[in-house]
C-alpha cells in the first residue's frame, strides 16, 4: 500500500437493501403488472422505474427497476427462485443485482495516461462505484503511479510474436482477479474474438472519434484532413467488428481551423476521458441493455 | 381563410386509443404493482413509464404512464370511475389525459414576433400537437401575419388606466375559445394574480435570462453590464411572484466580449424561441408535474 | 406585394461607408504592417482585424480586416487600383467587399420548408443583411408562402430526362437575377459540375448528418441503425465530389434509444436550420476564406 | 523528489523567440498601422493577430499579437524601450511576454481536491504552461498528494483569529517564490482587500455557481432550492467585491429533478475544474485584458 492513498472523498449512498433489475422481452400487456405485483408480494419497493417500448405492438419491451428489499442478502436467492416463473410466462432476459456489490474493473492502458487518471480520479472521488482490481499495461510506464494507489498493476508486453501468449497471461490475470468489467482506456491493441467471448457486452472501449467518423487509425489526423468543425469521442462494447460495438455514449466539442492535429489531439483527450467515464459509470450502475447492436441506456 | 394555410408536412401519429396518467403521492410500497394491475385487469397495455421518488422512505412519489386502450373514448369514463378507489387508498393526485384530445393554446404577443413565428411553424410543421385558438396582442401589428395561419387575432390595448377591463375582455375570449394553456410569447405585461388564479400552472412564460441570475427587465443589457460568457432564457409557469414560478426548462448560448446589447439580444431570441417551444411541447405531452414550486418533468 | 410582408424588426446597423477585406498569401514578414500602413494612408480606420497564420515559417497567412473609410463608394476604386501594388508584392489573392452591398440570394428548395423558412425569417428579422433574389423549386408547393414575403418564385421540374433543360434554366434565372450566393435549403438533387463552375465556393448545400459519418442518402436511418448518441447537420460548399467540399459549420444535438427515425428527423430539422442560417450569415459577411478544400472562418 | 514524478507526455512547442504583445488604448485611426510596421522595422514575424474595437469612433481599443524575433531575450529590452514612443503617441498601456518564460503560480486549496487535480494534472500532461511553484492550504490533507508531484505544500492555518498573521505568512511565501499568478482552486476563505492589492487581476477564483445566480454561500443548495435545469460555474479575477470581479469564463451543464443536491455538488465538480483550468490557461497564454470590470478574452 503506497502513502498517497486516502480515502473517497464523497462516498456514494448505497443501501445495502438496494437491488437493480434488468428485464427485457417481447412486448405485450401486463409485464409491468406482473413485475410489480411480484416485488410487491415479496416486499419489495420501487424505488425508481424506467420502460423502454421499442415500437409498441409487436416489438421489444425493456425495463430498469431499483427496488429495496428488506434483508436484501438473505431473501435474494429466493425472490430470483420464484421470479423465474414470471420470467418464463413473458420469455424475459433478467438480472438482478445487488447495489451494494461492487463490480471488479480491470482496466487496460497503452502509453496515454489521461483516461486512467480520470478513472482513478473518479474513483476516488466516489463518483465510480467499483472495485479497480488491477491495471494491465503492454509499458512499464505507468506502474509507480498506478502502485500509488494501492492497485496492482500487470506490465504484459506485446508483440506480433507474443501476442497470443500475452492474451493467455491477460485472461488468466483477470479470471484470477474475478473481473466484471474491462475498460480499454487508450488501450491500442485489438483484441481477439477469443478473448471477447469471455467477457460480451463487458469490454468498454473509447474511440478516439465520433463514430462511425473516422473508423479506425488517426482519426484526429483524418479529422484535421476534413476540416471537421466539431471533434468527438465514442464509448462502446467491443464486438469483433473493429469500432463496430454497440454504442454507450458519444460527445463532441466545438474545433476551428486554428487547431492543428497537436491540438486536435489535446482537445480530444478531455472529450474522451469524460465518454469513457460515464459510459463506465452507467454500466456499473446496471444502466445499460444492449439489443441488436444497439444499447438501451435509462439514464 | 386566408390562402398560405397549408397542412403539417409532419403529423404527429397519436392512436386514437393512447392515453396519459400523471400520479403525485406519497411514496409507499405497492404503487406501481397497484396501478399496473389496475391498468391490466382493464385492458389497456401500458407502452412508457417513468418514475421519480423523492426521498425514498417518506418522500414523494412521481409516475407517468403512457398506455393503450381499445375504444378509449368510450372506456376511459368507467375506468376513471373505477380509478378513485385505487387513487384514495394511496392519497393520490392524479390526471388522465387522452393524447387524440388536443389542448388548445391562447398565445399572448405584444411587439416581439420571434417566440410566436417559432410555436406558428413548429404547429404547421406537426411537432407542436394542438390547436392555436387564438393570439391575443395588446398592438395591432401581427394581426395579419396570424390571419395568413387561419388563427383568431384579437386586439385587445392595455394602457394603465384600462388594464382591469383589458384582463376582462383576456379572459372573456379564452374561456369563449375553451383555452387550456397560455403561452406568454414574450407578452411583456404583467398577468395579475387574479387572472392567474384561473390558469394555476397553465401560463408558460419565456423570461430573456438565465434565472434567476438577471430578474426583471432589461436582462441583456444587465448581462452586458456584469460581462457574462454565456447567456440563457427560461421558460416558467406564471405564479404571483414575478419570474419566480416553477422552471420548465432552460438553455444558453456562449457569448463572448465582442458582443454588445444588441447582439445579446439577437443570439437571444434564438434561445428564447427554443426554451419556449420545447416547455410548451412538454406541457402539451403532459409531461410535467409541479410539485413545490418546482417541476418534474419527464423527458 | 403580398399583404404579409412586414419591415424587419430589428434592422442590423451599416455603415455606409464600411468595408471588409480578405487575403490569403504564402506568410513572410511585414504583410500586416505593409496592408495596415496602406489602409492608413488611405485614410481607412481599422474597426476590426483577425489573422491566422498556418504554420508559421513557410505557411500562409490569412487575414480579414474591417475598415471605415470616409466616402467609401467614391474612394474605395482609387484603393483598389493603388492596393495591387502591395498584393502584388506579397503575391495575394485578395477581396474587399463593400458591407452596404447586399449579396443576393437564390434559395433552391424541394418538399422540405423548414431550412427555407428560417432564412425567410433571419432575413425578415434583419439577422441576414442579404436580398433574396428568388426561390426556385423542383416543386410548386411553397410559391404561396414565397411569395406571401415578395419574392419571386420559380417552379423549374426536374426529371432524369429534362434535367440538362432544367439546369439551363436555373443557369438563366440566377444570371438574370444577378445572384451572388446560391443557397441549397434542401434541395434534394445533385447540382452537376457545369452549374458548379459557375458558382465556384458560393453555393451552399446543408447535409442532414455529420459529415463525414453518414454521407449520401438517408442519413437519419443510417444514424438510428448505427444508434448513435449524437446526430448533426453539416454546411458545405458544394464541390464536385459529393458531400466532400470544405465544411463551414456543423452542429449536433443529443440524442437516445427513445428517437425512432420520424423523431431523429424532428430534431434534426432544428439542426439543419440552425447550422445552414449560420453558414449563410458568415459568408454574407464575408468571414470565410476557402484553402485547399477547407475552411478559414473568421468568427 | 517523489517517486512518481513523470515528464510531460505532450510538450507545449515553444519557440524561444515568441513574444506575445497585449496592447489597449483609446481607438483611433493608425494603430494597427504604427505597431505592425514598428514590429517589421525591428525584424518581428507577427503570427497570430486578433483586434477588437469596443464602439468604433471614440471607443476603447484592444489588440494581442504574438511574433517570432530572433534572438528575442537579447533584442527584446531594446524593442521594449523603442516602443515607448509608440505607446506614448497612442495613450497605450500595453505589455510584452516572451513565451519561454513560465508564469510562477501558487494554487490554494482547502479539503476539495478535484480542482487542485485537474490543474496537476493538465500541467503534468503539458497542457498548462507554468511553473507551479507552491500549494498553500488551510489544512494538511493534501500534503502527500502535492509532494508526490515535487511541489512545495504549505499548511497555514486560518482561523478568525489568525487570519492576519496567516495572510501575512501566506504573503511571505508567494513573494519568496517570485509568484505570478495565484489560484484559488475551491480555497473557501476570503482574501482581504489588503491582500487583492498585491495581485491585481492576478488572482483568479472558481464559483461554483452560474454567477451572477447564486452569490454567496451553498450555491448547490440555493440551485436546487430554486430548481434550476442548468447548473454552471464561474471563473473570475477576485476583486473587494465578493464574487462580483471581471468574469474569465463560465459553463453549464444540464441537470434535472432527480438530482439532489449531492449530485449537483457531483455534476457541478466537472464544470468547476473544467472552467478553471480554462481560465487559468488562458492568463497564462496572455490572452486577457481586464477593461472596466470586464474581460477581453482573445482566445
Amino acid at each position: 500500500m503506497q502513502q498517497n492513498v486516502y480515502k473517497p472523498q464523497h462516498p456514494i449512498e448505497r443501501s445495502a437493501n438496494r437491488a437493480r433489475m434488468l428485464i427485457s422481452c417481447p412486448d405485450r400487456p401486463g409485464i409491468v403488472a406482473a413485475v410489480s405485483q411480484f416485488l410487491y408480494e415479496h416486499g419489495a419497493n420501487i424505488v425508481s422505474s424506467d420502460q423502454y417500448t421499442m415500437n409498441p405492438d409487436g416489438g421489444m419491451f425493456f425495463i430498469r427497476f431499483e427496488f429495496d428489499l428488506q434483508d436484501l442478502d438473505r431473501e435474494l436467492p429466493k425472490l430470483q427462485e420464484d421470479f423465474v416463473r414470471v420470467a418464463d410466462r413473458f420469455e424475459m432476459k433478467w438480472h438482478i443485482f445487488r447495489a451494494s456489490r461492487k463490480k471488479r474493473i480491470a482496466i487496460f492502458v497503452s502509453k496515454e495516461d489521461h483516461c486512467l487518471l480520470e478513472l482513478l480520479w473518479q474513483w476516488q472521488a466516489g463518483d465510480l462505484d467499483a472495485e479497480i482490481a488491477m491495471v494491465i499495461s503492454n509499458h512499464p510506464d505507468m506502474r509507480q503511479l498506478v502502485e500509488s494507489f494501492g492497485i496492482p498493476y500487470h506490465h504484459i508486453p506485446v508483440t506480433p510474436e507474443t501476442k497470443a501468449e500475452a492474451e493467455r497471461l491477460q485472461l488468466e490475470k483477470v479470471h484470477e482477479g474475478k473481473v466484471d468489467l474491462i475498460v480499454l482506456a487508450r488501450y491500442m491493441q485489438i483484441i481477439t474474438p477469443r478473448f471477447i467471448e469471455y467477457f460480451p457486452n463487458r469490454i468498454i472501449n473509447i474511440h478516439h472519434s465520433f463514430l462511425p467518423a473516422f473508423v479506425g487509425g488517426k482519426p484526429y489526423q483524418q479529422a484535421y484532413d476534413r476540416g471537421v468543425k466539431i471533434i468527438g469521442a465514442t464509448a462502446h462494447y467491443v464486438t469483433e467488428e473493429l469500432d463496430g460495438g454497440p454504442i454507450i455514449e458519444q460527445d463532441v466539442q466545438r474545433v476551428s481551423h486554428r487547431d492543428d492535429v497537436a491540438s486536435l489531439k489535446r482537445i480530444g483527450r478531455n472529450i474522451e476521458r469524460t465518454v469513457l467515464a460515464r459510459a463506465v459509470k452507467w454500466h456499473l450502475e446496471d444502466r445499460i441493455i444492449v439489443f441488436q447492436n444497439k444499447t438501451v441506456v435509462f439514464n
